[in-house]
């Protein structure tokens, strides 16, 4: 059975399903969904996910949506092929991917997500970045990052000293993240420097970056 | 080894990771904490969780935070305890339920919290509601609910025909919602009132609810 995720390669939620599928070394079939010519919106594709976001997933009969939703599946049904994303030989270690997975999805996304939409997403569509929604992310993301620096001074990752999936779901938007003037904040937090260095250094996130040129070629 | 809710009963995440033990059977000894006194960012709350948010949770030498985490965690650990909430056994049915509790994380979650924080919080700390968040964030809804009233004219719960940890939740902020003067949003479409009906009558829920008397007590 071919994994089919269906996505577009520039797109940070769908650059964290691919770093998944690479983490586990699993061969896919990547089906592009033409966002911009708004494929996502038709019935073929929101039969897929009726709230009509990328990506998608198909492995078989079964057909997933959200990015988070998608990796968590394929981790754990593929826990021992490739790098083990979810500790789950250890039930300690593993409550602790869980804890670090729901601080991306809680505390983290929420102040970059807006971060990187206005300053990569609205000129996209013509539109001016609204800085007071920015400069508020920015100062919702130093916080963050401030637990973050303190954690990963005692920890090398952030659920413990092992690369996880709590990791790797940081990855696409901290990529765009620090293509902004706003990339300070990690470069002056040193030990969330050298975390950001590690996780985007390996070789699944090296080959998921490569289709990640938002914001540097004209999308057409 | 006693499990060790801590929380503020009245708090929506604390309930959540209430319901979830209620639903699995487990005996607990519930830490208050005492929420109005900032005791939640004093050291010892945030050695548990440095975020210095409800609730947090001991289990043994584990100690975890972030609701969704905790209820994963314990879902998971006790799959063979009390009702199976994550269908351990099916990995359609699992899959599906993993879609799911992020859509309430993605998509639900962010367009109801507002609603219910600026209603039933603002005014305990002496704020008037931003109405234009209120406005913004019921629209929000809306679509979100269009989704679902769709999902559940074929489906009896959000991830099929049983009830799941995705359902689970919903619980907690809806029971509140349902106190605000915009309960119509959900009363008014007739597949996703019978689910809200059916989710907030398990004796687990009602269980709950008792401790969930915000904004109809003064809080001292």
């Amino acid at each position: 059975m071919v994994l089919k995720p269906h996505g577009f390669p520039v797109s940070p939620c769908t650059a964290r399903v691919e770093a998944c599928l690479h983490e586990k070394t699993l061969d896919f079939d990547f089906v592009p969904v033409d966002i911009l010519a708004l494929e996502n919106k038709q019935p073929s594709f929101l039969a897929k996910n009726p709230f009509g976001q990328i990506p998608a997933f198909e492995d078989g009969d079964i057909t997933l949506f959200e990015s988070r939703a998608i990796t968590a599946y394929v981790a754990e049904k593929f826990k021992g092929t490739g790098y083990d994303l979810i500790r789950h030989e250890n039930l300690k270690e593993g409550a602790l991917v869980k804890v670090w997975i729901e601080v991306e999805s809680q505390q983290y996304h929420p102040a970059i997500c807006p971060i990187v939409y206005e300053f990569f997403g609205k000129p996209v569509v013509g539109c001016k970045p609204d800085q007071t929604l920015i400069d508020a992310s920015l100062e919702k993301l130093e916080k963050v990052l401030d637990v973050y620096e303190t954690r990963l001074s005692s920890n090398k990752y952030l659920a413990g000293d092992f690369y996880s999936l709590a990791d790797l779901h940081h990855f696409a938007y901290t990529f765009y993240f620090m293509k902004t003037p706003w990339s300070s904040l990690i470069i002056d937090r040193p030990h969330v420097k050298a975390w950001w260095e590690d996780i985007s250094a390996r070789p699944a996130s090296v080959k998921v970056a490569e289709g990640m040129n938002f914001g540097e070629v004209e999308i057409k």
